[in-house]
């Protein structure tokens, strides 16, 4: 079995890819178990060198729009002939998309139409795992959400990437009815811990005020601490995309969208569950420095889940957020500098 | 005032011309009234002499993607500089998508883009009515849809047009929220009576089975006789998209699309009304030829609107298919050797 996972070097698919690595077999789709013997990662940069060096594993470097460009034999180096399933992470994230309209449109609109009509190049009908994201909802006094999400809620998304991840749902599930790929639209939570650095994200600072307090940094928190906010831990997160690859077709049920469980809590809540679990001198490492464009971003997604759907798949929210900051440290240890208290 | 109409030369986009030439002001989006003075046509085809001869009338003519491409002085030709408003009929139609996909692509989401950002490069945020349909509800029995369908159905195409039609409709929408255009997404339903001859739309026959008839012809009706369907005459689908161009930015409401009200009726109730007003022998043209492919496509879309924006905003259904029958007949009289009955 050959999967395929764009952007296989970033966070979530290094991780997708260890886990997938380390599982004997894949049902994939509901089929009969079969083990993973290739693993193709796409990003624009490398994976690191230990995940590359699994001899199932096959990295292909750049951008993804050039990377889908069929060569003189019709195939493109980013859908290779045999891909069973492709997992489809890579993306600009809200921040970009938000200050460069345009740019967004190409990563994530463009690149995801490119991506779905090499899958019919193959005319193998693979298993195609969209990250859709939380974003695709959103509020305004003007068109209010409901409190609490459910899997029909029309998603009025108040950001460009959020549009162009439900555009993008709309357009796989409309090559799953056309028989292009197997579809699975997949709406991740805001992921938190995400280690490593900040990166250009609405939602980077909702793994920031844990993770660099952790280490001994300041963090800024751009919002105020009554902020609800709908997370996910990595593990929770990689567990979901995992079960979208699985699940039969009967199983997974529509072709629109599944929203992911999420752990309902809020910026304060967060900071709150820090000083329980690493101590009072680490949450105060967080400054409250409200951030307009950021809060409005961030304000406007959905606070809460009803996730039906995924239930039905056997997915659960984590249970606190204390547990997620413990899985964290688990996997990321504090310097002794820094002690943690247990 | 200046306003440019795509499909400028299509069934819709003439009836709308001359109804906006026929008005002494207009409101735009709520401004004060102020007369038409330029109306741009735009079309693959000339629309009638009778209309490009009107004074105000420019045309342009062309596909839509070579007249957006802007020229050295960064103009395009279907987007004139002191365009405030842009009404945007111009699509490929069901049948077309469905046959074929990457058309589809081109000529409704590329076109609607391209249409977009011509408008971002007035820098003037010009009024955008963009002609959505009721094709972005659809029904399945492992997806089903309500029966009635409100202003906030999550729509679950099940047709690629209607797929494209709602990502145009989420992209014009967040355009709106930039500040490119002043977007009004506005949900067509099913038009009959159409006068001329059939399309490729997948709904041509609801028109087809009327006006074949009252013109001596046989048509074929291919969904069996209780297949429901959500109608609007010409009159009312007119005045919904001159209310779209009117209404206030508070008036019209949230950014997502406003479902148009539709009569719901069944082609067999089509056909009796057709029988009351014009006899029994003008309804027993219609031979009822069940094709799987077409009774697919429309038989899931929506029986019925529950169209509260429209309602607000002063816009009702017709009152019965023998009026719309009666309506079409006087703008086209029946002549003298297939007499109707009055």
């Amino acid at each position: 079995m050959h999967i395929v996972i764009t952007g296989g070097a970033g966070f979530l698919g290094v991780r997708l890819a260890r886990a997938l690595l380390a599982r004997a077999t894949l049902a994939l789709a509901g089929d009969a178990p079969r083990p993973l013997t290739r693993l193709t990662l796409v990003d624009r940069i490398a994976p690191p060198a230990a995940l590359a060096q699994d001899p199932r594993v096959h990295v292909v470097t750049g951008d993804l729009d050039e990377l889908l460009v069929p060569d003189t034999s019709g195939h493109a180096r980013a859908m290779p002939p045999d891909a069973d399933a492709v997992v489809h992470l890579a993306a600009a994230v809200s921040g970009e998309c938000e200050a460069d309209f345009d740019l967004g449109l190409r990563a994530n609109l463009d690149a995801t139409r490119a991506l779905l009509l090499a899958c019919r190049a193959l005319g193998t009908r693979p298993v195609f795992v969209f990250s859709s994201s939380l974003a695709v909802f959103g509020h305004t006094p003007e068109q209010p959400m409901p409190p609490i999400i459910e899997d029909d809620t029309l998603p009025t998304p108040q950001n460009s990437y959020g549009t162009q991840k439900f555009m993008c749902e709309l357009l796989v599930a409309d090559g799953t009815r056309k028989g292009f790929v197997r579809g699975r639209n997949v709406r991740l939570m805001t992921v938190s811990v995400r280690p490593g650095r900040p990166n250009a994200a609405a939602s980077s600072f909702l793994s920031g005020i844990v993770r660099e307090p952790l280490a001994g940094e300041r963090a800024t928190c751009p919002v105020p601490p009554d902020t609800k906010v709908a997370l996910s831990s990595p593990a929770r997160t990689i567990e979901g995309l995992i079960r979208a690859l699985e699940a039969s077709d009967a199983d997974w049920g529509p072709r629109s969208a599944l929203n992911l469980p999420a752990l309902s809590t809020t910026a304060g809540e967060m900071v709150a569950a820090l000083a329980r679990v690493a101590g009072p001198e680490v949450a105060a490492r967080v400054d409250w420095v409200p951030d307009a464009s950021i809060a409005r971003i961030v304000g406007a997604w959905p606070a809460g889940m009803n996730a039906r759907r995924a239930a039905r798949l056997g997915l659960h929210a984590d249970a606190s957020y204390d547990d997620i900051i413990r899985a964290y440290l688990r996997e990321n240890p504090v310097p002794p500098a820094v002690p943690a208290q247990p």
